[in-house]
Formats: structure tokens, sequence, C-alpha cells
């Protein structure tokens, strides 16, 4: 039975349901599933785990390499599964939990996990539950849509549960570059050099000893969430293009610019999108996950690689794309997100990093995470390890949210994710604000004069100014600087000097 | 005249006084100069520069490497020579004339500056001036007590002016390890896989046409500021030992922890020195700055290596030290600060990095530089380079300030410098909080019971029951979550539930 998919004979006695396999679970235990930005995530165990959980008292501590597709995160929340969830994800239900307090969240950035797990700092892996294309003649675990931390979790775990699913296509197989960093104290550099670098091996390599059980699965990756490009985001790309272009004339970068990662997500997307009406040529992406917009690019002629750590699209991409994917598979590589996000990697290629911000402040302090200052939306994800140790940091917002009531551009953030050190470029569609070499008053001057929304230019100025008078490296007036978010949880809007319905 | 200092006899000719040399630096220019932590910086052209800029308007943009000593950056700021300063400094006088608005002060993270010299987002520099032990038979200049950003200012300067520092021994030769990153999009891994790797040049490689001007100086570095052990530095270094030798119980460290790094500063240098009396053994040090505890360390027979960017030592050390360079050398490197902090180059080696916090709040976010939020201290150092990139992400310091009217925890920081995501284990004299692996609401609980001081845990601990009571992953009363700094700044304390006179 499906000898192509499961070629090492001896497993096939492993063979079980999806209710078996997850007894393997038990209460208390720390399971790793795959699972990256909506792809690769095994579906038939965690789901029949959900639906134990609401008859039998079970909790798990649950790491996954990012967000899940299928809401699965929706589910296990639902059904009080999950006492401790790391590193990211995006599941309203489970945002629900967590700013409940039900769940504990431990926000990383994506290259830390296994880090963490290898050094016993977290952990460990009671059992791992990977979704697979195929197991090799060895015993090998072949990944699907996503590597995430897949490779490190089936090497630490004690047992290992995979999910072949039948509807992931044979033709992944190749894609994936498995390198797992030697132990320190003796750790050799790690040798990607290029995008295109392979230095791994297309499979996982586990002693299948530990694989404990083997489910079939046929569902989908579900599609991702991105919205098409509109106005706003298109004028954001447009002031990008239009920096990048003179990054090019003053000689500082070059027509192929640096490799670019792209933060999952609307804006960022359409900003790729953006490159295929620019002179850019021969890009490459060294990034976490790979979006339409890479197969766009890659379409338009613009993009010469590819290397992520996941392929999320959209249905209608989804459908395109799957069928060649031997066409776009020579220019495609996937990676541990421990490599895709690697501070020694991501500063020796020199990446431009564009991730999204939630908000920023006047000295560019970027709040990626919290609502309020308070609330979790998704997490820091990967951005936090491309943003300090890239070539440039770009983020991205649009102006306003909630049709004006708030200001993406604020006095003081409520809560920091990347500090001014690490924040180089903020775009609005408005317009880009260029902070190299800025201290912070030449800061809030680049970007009160090019990033904020016309109704919020004048308070936003006049708190400056008025910050301004009390003196400081950075300005602040310590009593009113997070006044805006106490209004808006007060009376429903931050405050405009005019009524945005006039302006906005 | 001096050829065991100059070795290079057509440089012979550039032998000039420091007036003269300061000629070559004309108003509006940028200037590298030597200077890591008060070691090693430029001593008579600054000072021939300052005496000009009081009679003839000149003004420039200064990068070195951090701080400098001998009083430059105080005379350089009163005779308003600097109109921008990057990327570091510690002086009183300087920082006046930085929170008035008078010097532009960019505060970078230590391993990025010359990453963005070389791709020309900030310079170019027009003018190097680099104190040296020597210049070598090739014209090669030989860095004294630190490298910093010396190697690429010289490297990529269009003048270059040297200080023969005959005060300094030419013992220092042979300490300095010169490595250059190859260019993107060619970089090849920089080869550091352990503190004792020698991977560079024993001098600066420039090309002696460069060099425009030689001077001869007799003076001596500033010694360190550093205060020796108290009683609370001491309870701070407990508690770390304590904690790292648990984690030597569990297996998750041996008796030789992991390469250290300690931030410049009294606490700091406290914790190092207080491992003398530790079972750990065949230390080693990655650091940026080498201070008292580096030497203490080796002379109680517990360090095997240290590699840094620049030697700091106080008076009595000096003296002590020196004498026997060539004793401590074989266990000696000074690297460039963008090797001896690099993100590549301290992930793999899975450095602790010990630095110091202004403040931190219940969350664990910290605030290195800022006072009130508004005022700048130093800097961040080099600290964001090791605590987003190492193994273990250490802050100290101590609970309360200003004899018990400040709290360093508090509600919300009033600027972040490293958020949570880098904030591994927080100290203070009280105890320690080991937040690995924990969501905000279970940090907040491990800092309320551990780092805070007496008299200001009713009042966190209130805040803190009063946030819950709102909800969120990240729980703030956001209309008070600044409102301890502005009572500091209305009334000269922050909010205790009982005097600190009594408890502190």
């Amino acid at each position: 039975m499906h000898e192509d998919r499961l070629r090492y004979a001896p497993l096939a006695e492993k063979v079980t349901s999806a209710e078996n396999a997850a007894r393997l679970i038990r209460d208390g235990m720390t399971i790793g599933m795959s699972g990256f930005t909506r792809a690769g995530e095994a579906k038939a165990v965690p789901m029949a785990l959900a639906e134990r959980a609401r008859s039998e008292p079970i909790k798990i501590t649950l790491i996954t390499g990012a967000s899940l597709g299928n809401d699965l995160d929706k589910t296990m929340a639902e059904a009080h599964l999950l006492s401790r969830r790391i590193p990211f994800q995006s599941d309203p239900a489970l945002r629900r939990a967590i700013n409940a307090g039900e769940v504990m969240f431990v926000d990383q950035h994506l290259s830390e996990t296994v880090e963490m797990l290898r050094t016993r700092q977290l952990g460990p892996i009671d059992v791992a539950v990977i979704e697979a294309v195929a197991i090799t003649e060895q015993g090998g675990i072949v990944p699907t849509t996503s590597v995430g931390n897949s490779a490190s979790f089936a090497i630490l775990a004690e047992k290992v549960i995979v999910e072949i699913n039948l509807s992931q296509p044979v033709a992944l197989e190749g894609l994936h570059d498995i390198y797992i960093p030697t132990h320190r104290p003796h750790r050799e550099p790690i040798p990607v050099v290029a995008p295109q670098s392979r230095i791994g091996l297309p499979f996982i390599p586990v002693d299948p000893d530990k694989i404990a059980a083997i489910v079939f699965t046929q569902k989908l990756d579900s599609s991702s969430t991105v919205l098409p490009p509109d106005a706003e985001t298109a004028a954001i790309a447009g002031h990008l293009t239009e920096f990048f272009l003179n990054e090019v004339k003053k000689g500082r970068l070059t027509n192929r610019l640096q490799p670019l990662q792209a933060g999952i997500g609307t804006i960022a997307n359409a900003v790729l999108h953006g490159f295929i009406e620019t002179p850019f040529h021969n890009l490459t992406m060294y990034s976490e996950v790979l979006q339409d917009s890479t197969f766009d690019l890659f379409d338009a002629g613009k993009l010469d690689f590819a290397s992520g750590s996941s392929i999320t699209l959209s249905a209608d991409k989804y459908r395109e794309v799957l069928p060649r994917l031997p066409h776009y598979k020579p220019r495609l590589i996937l990676r541990p997100q421990e490599i895709s996000n690697h501070p020694e990697v991501v500063r020796r290629l020199g990446i431009i990093g564009i991730n999204t911000a939630l908000e920023f402040d006047i000295y560019g302090n970027v709040n990626s995470t919290h609502v309020g200052g308070t609330h979790m939306m998704n997490g820091i994800g990967g951005s936090g390890d491309f943003a300090r140790n890239g070539y440039m940091s770009v983020f991205v917002t649009k102006s306003i949210a909630k049709g004006g009531a708030i200001s993406s551009v604020v006095p003081m953030v409520s809560h920091v994710d990347h500090n001014e050190h690490d924040v180089d470029v903020l775009v609005t569609e408005i317009g880009l604000a260029d902070l190299r070499g800025l201290a912070p008053r030449e800061r809030a001057r680049a970007i009160l004069a090019n990033c904020v929304h016309p109704a919020y230019r004048e308070p936003l100025a006049d708190y400056h100014r008025r910050a301004l008078a009390r003196g400081g490296h950075t300005p602040h007036i310590i009593e009113e600087a997070l006044s805006w978010h106490a209004a808006l949880r007060a009376t429903g809007r931050m405050p405009t000097a005019v009524s945005t319905e006039a302006t906005g």
C-alpha cells in the first residue's frame, strides 16, 4: 500500500489511524508539529487529539514552525488542548485564548526555538508529528510544503509520528535542503554563501526505529488569506521602488538589489509584486515564506532564485503553481527556519528585510504584535532575525486603520518589537522616510514629513513640538506619550485635529 | 628618529605636529577616529582640532569605535566641534550637548557601523585618525589598546593620520587580529570557530601613500571608572553563580559554561570577578571590552582565553598588567568590533551575554540608554549584538537607584532597547528571574517574586493585578503604564507603598 510513498518496508507495520497515533500523546507532553505559515502542517493527528480533548482532560505544550492552517489552532484552542503555544500563531480563536490568559504563548524569534530545544533550555520534545510527502528507502522523512522546525523536532523527539499526505505532490521531493548546525562548542560555519547554496540532505534523517506511527492523509493545505494589491499597497510599493532606484543611482545597490526577505501578509506580498514593473532584474529571495508574489516574479522573469522555509499561496495561485512545480523547482529551496532566518546567513548575504508594522512612532520604533500595547495579534515571527542582522530593514504599513480611527504613526508605540536601532526605512502610502544615519530628532522630522496621514499630521507635529521643548535625545512628554492609545480605548478613536472624513 | 616605531622609511617625511596634521581636517568632513571604551583613542590630533574650533568655525561628523578617554569627547563637545557623533559615547559634557539637541547622536549596534560605511549607507570617511604602537616595515598600522573600527576607517578613508604613541608598550604588537569580511555578494564565512581563532593580520593593511601625517604622542589611556565590587554587586554575582551551577547540575552547561561577554561597567565587571569563587573553570571570553575582571580571572587560573576589541583597566590594574603583558599575551586577542560583536560569530560560539540595564519592566523589556525615556546616557553599545544572537542573554542592575527614589523595575519601561524576546535572565541584588520559555504573564510573576526591591514590591504587584483584570497577552493599564516615570519627574520619586527609608 502506497509503496511509492512509504519506501522503507519495515515501517509498513507502523501504519495506523490518526486516532491510534494520537494515543501516543499524553497529558502534559511537549509536542513538536510541522507547519509554517499555514503550509505543511500535520493535519489528522492534531484533529484526533482535539477530538479526544473534548472528553478527556489532556493539555499539551505545542511547538510548531509558525502558524498552522486548516483551523487547527482554532480547533485545538477551542478543545482546550493547549496549555502552552510556541513560537508563532495567527488564529483568531487561539488569539482570544492567549489574550484571556488561558494559553501561555511564548512569542519567539523564529530562528531561536530549535537552538533552545537543542540546548535543553526548552523541551524536551516527547513526540514529533511531521507531515511528509514520503518516507525514503533509508527511512528519511521528506517534508511537504514547509520545513519549519520539523527536522529538529524529528531528530530531538523521543517518538515520531509521520503523516504521509497523498494530496501533496511527489514533485515536492528534492526541493528541501535539510542542514542542522553542528553542536557547540565545535560548531562550524554554516556554508550558505548564496540563496541557491545547497548544503544538506533532501530529507530529514531520523532513526527509523523512532517512527512510532504512520498515518495516511489527504487534506490539502489551506490557501493564504493574502488580499490582492490595492491603491495603498501599490503606493507603498511605488515609494519603495523609487527609493531603491535612487540607491542604484547613487551606486549603493545594483539593479539586482540584495537578496530579499518579505514578511507574510498582504502588504509585503504587494510590495514584492510591485517589483514586476521596475527595472530591477535577476533578483533573489532569501526569505521565510514564499507567497504568490514569488511566483509572479518568476513568471515575469524578474527572479532568479528563491530560498524559503515554506510555500503559502492563495487558492488560485496554488492551482496554477502546483502542476508546474517541476518548472519552478530548479529555482527553489526550502530550508529549516533556523537556516532561512539564521543571523549568520542574514548578515553574510546582506538581506533587505521588508516586514509589516502594526504601528510605529515618530522616532521609528515599531510595534508588530500588540494591539493597544496589550493584545497579541500573531507574534514577532522572523522579523527580528532579519531586521537586526540584515543589510537594510524596511517596515511597511498603511498610515491609518479602522477607517481612520487609528493612526499607524503615534507619539510613542505602545509596545516595541523593533527599536530605532533596527529600523532603517519606513513606508506608508503617504511616503517613505529614510532614517539611516539620523539621530532621533531628525528621524522624527523625516517621519512627520513623509509617513503620516494628513488627518494626524498636525496633532503629531504638535506633540513633537511640545516634546522638543522638554529636551532630550528622544524628546517625549512622558505623561502624554501613550495618550493616543488611551483615547482610542476610551473613545474608539485617536485624536485628529480635523475630521478624517473630510481628509481621508 | 624612533625607527623601532616607524619602520617604513619613506614615511619619515610625513612626521609632523598634531596641529599640522589636524589641518588635513576641514569643516564638514566625516572623521573616523580610533578608540573603544576609553582605550587606544587618537589623542593629540582631536585636541589640536578642538583648539582650532575655538577660533575657527569648524564642525565635523565624528565616528569612533565607542567611547573615548582623556576627556576628548568633553573637549570636542565644549569646543562645538561635533555636529554628529556615531556610534557610542559616555561623556557627561557630550551627553548634555546631545540631550540639548546640539549634537546629533546616532546610537548604533557596535557591529553595524562599518557595514554601513562599507556599503556607503554612511560616510564616506574623509580622514581617519588612528593611534598606533608602530608602523611596520610594509607600512601596516599596529593598533594600541583597542581595535574598534580603526581598521575599516583606515582602509576606507581617503587620508590617514597615524598617532604613534610612545607610551603604549611595543609588547602590544602581535595581540591584534585584523580581519575584514569579504565584499557582498561574495562574502565567505568568517572563520572564527573559537575565542582563540586567529584569522587575520597583526596589523591594519593600508596603502602607505594614504598615510598623510604621522604624529608622535606620549599620553596614556585614561583608566576606567569602574567601581570595586560592593555588597549588591556581590549579591548579583552570587545569584548568577547559583543559577549557572543549577544549569550545570541539569546538564545544560558544563563547568566551562559558554564563552562569556560582559558589558562595560561596574556591575558586569563585578559579576565576572565573582566567578573567581566558583567551581567554574577553563572559562573563555568573547567580549567587547576586557576589564579588570578578565585579568583577575586569568590570575585566579579560571580563564583560558579572552578575545575582545579593547583593554580598559583601572589605574591600579593598568600598572599591574602592562609590565606583565608578555605573560598574558598568548591568551589574548584584540579584534575589530565588527568581529568581536558579529552576529555570525556570537550565534556560532553560543555566547552568554551579561549586560547592564538602566531599568526593566514587569514583562522583562529592558531600557539600557534613556533616563526617563528621553535623556541619553551612553548608548546601546554592543548589548544588542549579543542579546539578540547569543546562547543566553542576562541583564543585571541594582533594584533601586538614587537612594531608593527610583525603582529599576517599573510597570513599563520608558524606552525599549531590548524587548522581551531578547531577555532570558534578569538579576538584581534581590534575586534572579529565569524567563526562558515563559509567556509575559509568567514572566511578570517571576520578576515580581524575585527582582523587585521590597519598597516597590506591593505597588508593582498592585499595578500588575489591576492590569490583569483588563486582560491581554501583555496586560497593561495604558493610561498608567508610564505614571511612575511621570511621578519621578513631578515629585522626584517613584511611588512606594511604604517609605524606602524604613526598608532600604
